[in-house]
C-alpha cells in the first residue's frame, strides 16, 4: 500500500529525471555540435548586411599574422630548440580578443622541429548551413595537366564549407575528363559548358582575355538560379584552375559587404601585385602595369558579394575591355567605388592565392610507346 | 508520511531514470563517434601482417572505378541529361559488397550538370588512430614557388588521417618560410634539413640524382623515432613536394605488406609510366627507359611498409646508383622480390600522382618595383 500510494510521485519524480536525463542527451548533442562549428558562432562582431555575423576566421588571421612572416607564436608549433630560426620571440598579444597566447610548449632537439597535429578546421564537417554561400567560377580549357590541377582544386575546396564550385568547360560539350574529377569530387559543383567566340588577341588589337565567356556563362547560372528573393548571403569569386590557394582566403572573403580585396602572387610580372591596405581599407595599390586603373587587381584578388551582382543583373564581364581592364570595367559597371573595397588577407600582408601554371609536360616517347589508352591521366 | 514512505523506492527511481538518460547520453556519444568513423572499422576483409584490417577505402575505389573512366555509376552524382557525355550506362554491380548501387538521380537540363555534395570522406577529423600510419618523406628546396607548392600539398594531407609528413629541407639551416608554412599546417610534420653534399651530375658521370640525403635524412628520422618495439603498422613513401596527388592513393597505400605500387602520370617522358597489373600482381611494366630495370617505377610509384625498412636498418638510397637505377637499388637492397609487389589503383588502370613541376614564374618588374618587402610570396 505504501508503495502504491507512492505512485503519482513516483511517477512524476521518474518523468522529472528521464526529463533530467533527455535535457542532458540534448546538452551533450548540442555542444558537441557547437565544438564541430568552433567558435564561429560565438563571437559576432562585425555587420554584414546589416546582420551581425562571426568573423572569427578574421580574429584569427590576424592573430596568426600578428608577427607577420614570423608564425612562431601559433599554439600548437613546437619550434625549433637548436635551429636558426628565431624561437624566443614573446608571445603574441592578441589584443583583439583581450587574451594573451601562452608560449608554444618545446621540443627541444638540436636536429629536427616537429609540428604536432592541430586541430582540422574543416568546415566541411560542420554544421555550416548559415553561413554565407561562396560560388566559385572556374574556366577550364583542355591541357594535358588539366585533370590534376582540376583534382588538387577539388581537393583545397573540400577543406571549405558551403562553396558551390561552378566549372566552365571551353569546348562545345562536356569532356569525360572534367565529367569524372566533378563526379568524384567531394564538394557541391555545377559543370557548364561555353565555347569561346569572342577572343581576340592583343596583336589583332583585343585585350588577349582567355576565360570571359566562361566566367560569364558561371554569372549567368548563378543569376538564372539565384533570385533575390531567396538572395542568401553569398559571394562570387573568379578561381582558375590552375591557381594556387591557401585556403584561409575562402575563410575570409565569404563575408564580403561590397567586393573583399588581397594581393595575388606572381602576379604583373612582380612577386605580388594588389592593394595596400590600412585599417581594412585599400590606401593604394602595388602594380607596374598601368597604375591608373581604377581597379589594379588580377581576376583572382576580389570577390563580389551576391547581392551587388543581383543588383545589376545586365553587368558582365566586358570582352572587349582593353589589356589588363577587365577587372576595372568589370567593378566599374558594378558602379563599386574603390572606397568600398575591404581589405582582407591581414590588411593585405599575406598572400592567400598565387597566378601559377603547372608545366607543360614533355613525352617524346609517347607516340612509339602509347601504352594502355584506356588510363586517363 | 506517505511521501516519507516512500522515501527509498523513490531514491532508487529516481537514480535508476538518471542512470537510464546518462545511458542514453552515452550511448548518443558513442554514436556521433562512430558516425565520424564512417564505415572504416564495420568490414575488416582483408589481411595486413597477418592481422584482419578494414578496407572500405580500397572497395570503395573498386566500386568507383568498375567502369574505367567512366564514373557516371557514382551514387550521388547528377548526371548530364542533355550534354554529350553517355549516362545511360547501366548501375555498377558492385560484387564485392553483393549489392547494386541505385542509378543517379536525374535532375535534367540542356545545358548544366550539378554534381551534389557527396558526404567527404575527411579521415581527419575521425578517429582513426588504429589506422597504419603514413609516413611521408619530402624533400624540399628553396625556389620561387616553394611555398605554394608546400602549401597546397598540406592542404591535400589535411584530407588525410595518420600522416606523419616528414619534410626535408636542402639547405644548411631551416627556412622561414617553410617554417611558417608547417606551423600552419594542420598535418602532424617533422621539420629537418640536410644539404646535399654529393650531388654529381650526369655529365660528369653521376647519376644525376636530387633529393638523395633528404630521403635518406627522413627515413634515419623514422628509424630513430620507431623502433621495432613499438612498430606499429606504418608505411613509407616518398612524395615530392610539386606532384600532384589524388587522396585515394594514402587511402590505399596505408595497406601495404611488403610494397605496394602503382602508375604515376609524366613520368619517363611518357603519358604514365609504370606496372601493369593483374588480380593484384604486376604482370610487367610499362616504361619506355631501360626496361631491364628489375623496378621501372618511379619514386613516387610505391609505399614500402614500416617493418621492411626497420628490418634491413642498413639499407638507405645509394646515391651512387646510375640514372633511373635509385629506386631499383632501393628495393633491391630491400631483397623486395618483383612477385611481392601488391597493386593499388584499380589493378594499375587508375593515375593518383602525376609528376609535375610548377612553372616558374617571370618577374621582370620586381627589381625596379619591389613592393613590400615583409611579405612573404
Amino acid at each position: 500500500m505504501a508503495r502504491l500510494c507512492c505512485c503519482r510521485s513516483n511517477v512524476s519524480l521518474f518523468l522529472a529525471a528521464m526529463t533530467l536525463g533527455l535535457l542532458m542527451t540534448v546538452y551533450t548533442i548540442r555542444t558537441i555540435q557547437l565544438l564541430g562549428e568552433e567558435e564561429a558562432i560565438k563571437e559576432p562582431i562585425t555587420t554584414f548586411n546589416n546582420r551581425r555575423i562571426p568573423r572569427t576566421e578574421l580574429l584569427e588571421e590576424n592573430n596568426n599574422n600578428n608577427n607577420n612572416n614570423n608564425n612562431n607564436n601559433n599554439n600548437n608549433a613546437i619550434t625549433d630548440g637548436g635551429g636558426t630560426v628565431d624561437s624566443s620571440s614573446s608571445p603574441c598579444e592578441c589584443k583583439e580578443r583581450g587574451t594573451t597566447v601562452s608560449p608554444p610548449s618545446l621540443e627541444t632537439n638540436n636536429e629536427q622541429k616537429i609540428y604536432l597535429p592541430k586541430p582540422v578546421r574543416n568546415e566541411s564537417h560542420a554544421q555550416f548551413n548559415e553561413l554565407p554561400m561562396i560560388f566559385m567560377i572556374t574556366p577550364t580549357y583542355k591541357r594535358l595537366t588539366q585533370k590534376v590541377d582540376l583534382v588538387r582544386l577539388c581537393q583545397t575546396l573540400m577543406l571549405v564549407s558551403n562553396v558551390t564550385w561552378i566549372v566552365i568547360e571551353d569546348a562545345s560539350t562536356y569532356s569525360k575528363v572534367v565529367t569524372n574529377v566533378l563526379n568524384n569530387c567531394k564538394v557541391k559543383s555545377v559543370h557548364l559548358h561555353e565555347k569561346t567566340t569572342t577572343f581576340v588577341s592583343r596583336r589583332k588589337g583585343g585585350g588577349g582575355h582567355r576565360g570571359v565567356e566562361q566566367r560569364n556563362r558561371g554569372l549567368k547560372w548563378i543569376r538564372d538560379n539565384h533570385g533575390l528573393k531567396d538572395s542568401k548571403m553569398g559571394v562570387v569569386y573568379f578561381g582558375d584552375d590552375d591557381n594556387g590557394y591557401d585556403i584561409r582566403l575562402f575563410h575570409e572573403m565569404r563575408y564580403t559587404s561590397v567586393v573583399s580585396v588581397w594581393p595575388v602572387g606572381f602576379v604583373g610580372m612582380l612577386r605580388y601585385e594588389g592593394p595596400n591596405c590600412q585599417d581594412g581599407r585599400v590606401v593604394s595599390f602595388h602594380t607596374s602595369f598601368r597604375p591608373d586603373r581604377t581597379f589594379p587587381l588580377d581576376m583572382g584578388a576580389f570577390a563580389v558579394n551576391l547581392q551587388i551582382l543581383m543588383n545589376k543583373p545586365e553587368v558582365y564581364i566586358n570582352h572587349k575591355s582593353a589589356a589588363g581592364m577587365l577587372e576595372t570595367t568589370f567593378l566599374s559597371d558594378l558602379e563599386v567605388k574603390p572606397s568600398q573595397l575591404e581589405a582582407r588577407a591581414n590588411n593585405c600582408k599575406n598572400i592567400y592565392v598565387w597566378h601559377i601554371k603547372t608545366e607543360k609536360p614533355k613525352m617524346p616517347y609517347e607516340r612509339q610507346n602509347p601504352g594502355d589508352k584506356t588510363i586517363e591521366v
